[in-house]
């Protein structure tokens, strides 16, 4: 063998299972990955790749099940220093007499940024390696997530009615955009405009928005057919249900990510297959707010591109991308009463491929292939909660809890690894929680 | 302060949230629970209990929440060998073409005993300190839960077909009394019958179950309109109901735990609640078999007394009944479009002492009173997952997972602490594992 056709890599990942997303359904045992600076350079048979690379970065995780890094596509990162403030109140009392009232008290520059932050660390911790984010100061959840390392898509929020934030539609807007001018030369960030919902969001700004949208080629976040009494008002109002309405305002589009989507009427299903757009897909959110059971299977079968999020941890209370595809596997079975839909592979897909799919990000994220970032996500089964294993990814979406993420790679850098991050301190995080638990309790 | 007043105990368990769950709601911060041999003797001040008491055992959990052990009413343990094994299948493929070839092929005493020993192992770090037991071998069974310090209730298992274990119904209950004399010096094990379900148990053996449960006071344990089928044959062979044909048998009563009740209508919640009987919900099992979701909060406002299960590892795939908690309180939430039902303390409740009434055991265990055992399960809230904290109780159902659990008392002793248990050997357990699954995967 010569060494001269040696190549020298920044790391080397070699693990018992990868489950690389793309080809489909497949899993790789024995693998390597050879990563040089932000990519994924190489995944080849273990057996060979000492005789092809040398790194001083080699990872052996023969213990471990490796993905690509998960992606959370909807969430308000900020919340979760309100986390279990407001729980089991009705949908009417959580909004009017907690969550509003907290926003309108606490939310500034410095709650965005330190909530931001911590909810970076527990997402990191959760092998999530991209975020797709709607909240106010988007410049200050900004600044956190560019510390944290985490790659992410930043909604610039837009709603007609006042807040500390921004007074009305185009203040948001002009907010927002100049907000976009600070992180336009970070590599790991990109932008969305998010209105937060058709409820609160006039014709006239749509169709600004729609203008942004397509000068600057963002991807439209927002939350949509969250409840039946919005479909309801939009009927009174508008003479359409809220899909139909975006429908003619031309927002419908493949960049068009519809963050709840709990009730579709066949119509609606067959408008967002036919303009290509992705439904982000919250269960936790869904069941505990009371909104209902998404039909995932039905959008399946509409072929729709269906991805996972949180929600902010007001409405869930964790940042558990595991838990949600698990959920999305269990509640598709039950409601059908079918157990053998929308299985561990369909779940994997909505929280890795599908997601990049939806944040326009497919061809660099969201699967482990030669040519894409390094964003990769290793789980330990080593323990007895754990073991036996037989289909690594059956395992992944029913047996494992987050606390088996083990190491984080986003670009190419290591971000968490066996208890530590390396771009975050965490005890540090741990003080900025207590710092806002002491004051918001003043509330209670 | 004189010192002839202090009294010498086995242990002090100082903490920062007790959550007793009896008396109702309550929250006690900065308390101690005194311990001495198997019994709460004492819950006083943090700052009074130096001053009564001495001990070389004193607990400093000021980062926790302290709840009463977690009890798991619905598990076959063994099953824990085949987690994973045969996911996404529908129920008929699932039952004729792994779950009962497997168990034909694999299942002995050495089966059980192995695998129940894991799921033990497993079950102690999840925070459960009781568990209601259903499987072949219950003598093998009733071995490994004797070494790991467990607390259980362990069925006789009785179906009419033949299986490696017994021949037919007469010699499944010969075999599991005899078995039953094997374990009635064990002071933590109780006993049950535990017919398989309506369908596989003629009006006969349920004549026989009922006159040996009468006469030996044991509880009766059996899965019950788990699916909408099994409903429309008991009507086509008995025009009756499944549960319309057990009251009539006699079997329905305080003693009865009906597992699963998906499928139950107006008249079955009316027979249940009448004659007392207990439901177990087990909502990840039921979710991923396809069998449907339980209507929780019908059962509620029936007063029915629903206690919670994991059912095995073949069927969840985890015995986290935190996870079962969590599910409870969503699932009747999104089922009935109301995010103020079934609270998380009605999930708490359901974990706990319901858990403790369905089992006849709730004079002794289910809350942290004076008086009762001492199973006692702590959750470490020290995490950037879970802070800030509002709300312990809350908190527990929503935001902790299973890998918050810190430490285990059951009768107490101290079973589990911080990644090592007292009476198993986890790499031991490890070792089985991985012998199970060399064998299994030869089935592949």
């Amino acid at each position: 063998m010569a060494h001269s056709t040696m190549q020298n890599v920044s790391a080397i990942i070699s693990t018992k299972w990868i489950c690389p997303v793309r080809p489909l359904n497949h899993v790789l045992e024995d693998h390597s990955i050879v990563i040089d600076d932000h990519q994924i350079i190489d995944i080849i048979d273990t057996k060979k790749v000492d005789a092809l690379y040398t790194t001083n970065q080699h990872y052996q995780l023969h213990h471990h099940i490796v993905t690509p890094g998960l992606i959370n596509t909807h969430t308000h990162a900020a919340m979760n220093l309100f986390r279990g403030y407001a729980d089991d109140q009705s949908l009417h009392t959580w909004l009017n007499e907690s969550i509003w009232p907290l926003e309108k008290k606490w939310v500034t520059p410095d709650f965005v940024y330190d909530g931001t932050l911590i909810a970076c660390a527990e997402m990191l911790k959760s092998g999530i390696t991209t975020f797709n984010e709607m909240y106010f100061y988007p410049q200050s959840a900004a600044q956190a997530i560019s510390q944290s390392g985490l790659r992410a898509n930043i909604g610039l929020f837009v709603m007609e009615h006042p807040s500390n934030y921004a007074n009305d539609a185009d203040d948001y807007l002009i907010k927002g955009l100049e907000a976009r001018d600070g992180w336009r030369d970070e590599k790991l960030i990109t932008s969305s405009i998010a209105p937060h919902a058709p409820y609160t969001i006039s014709n006239k700004t749509f169709e600004k928005i729609l203008t942004y949208a397509n000068q600057l080629n963002l991807t439209i976040h927002m939350h949509v057919h969250e409840t039946a009494a919005e479909i309801e008002e939009s009927i009174k109002e508008y003479q359409l249900r809220p899909i139909e309405r975006l429908n003619q305002l031309g927002i419908i589009s493949p960049q068009f990510m519809a963050v709840h989507a709990v009730h579709l009427n066949e119509h609606d299903l067959i408008t967002l297959a036919k303009e290509s757009a992705s439904v982000v897909h919250c269960p936790s959110s869904n069941l505990k707010l009371g909104s209902g059971l998404a039909n995932i299977d039905a959008m399946h079968q509409h072929h729709l591109n269906v991805c996972l999020g949180t929600d902010g941890s007001a409405s869930n209370n964790k940042l558990d991308l595991l838990h949600e595809m698990q959920l999305a596997s269990l509640i598709a079975k039950g409601l059908m009463q079918n157990p053998s839909i929308i299985d561990a592979r369909n779940s994997l897909e909505m929280a890795t491929i599908n997601g990049a799919k939806a944040l326009g990000l497919d061809d660099n994220i969201g699967s482990i292939e030669i040519g894409k970032f390094a964003d990769i996500t290793a789980f330990n089964i080593d323990s007895i909660n754990t073991l036996p294993i037989y289909d690594p990814i059956s395992h992944l979406v029913y047996a494992l809890s987050r606390d088996a993420v083990s190491h984080v790679w986003i670009n190419g850098a290591l971000q968490y690894q066996e208890g530590f991050l390396q771009s975050i301190d965490l005890k540090e995080c741990k003080d900025i929680a207590l710092r806002w638990q002491l004051k918001l309790k003043q509330n209670i």
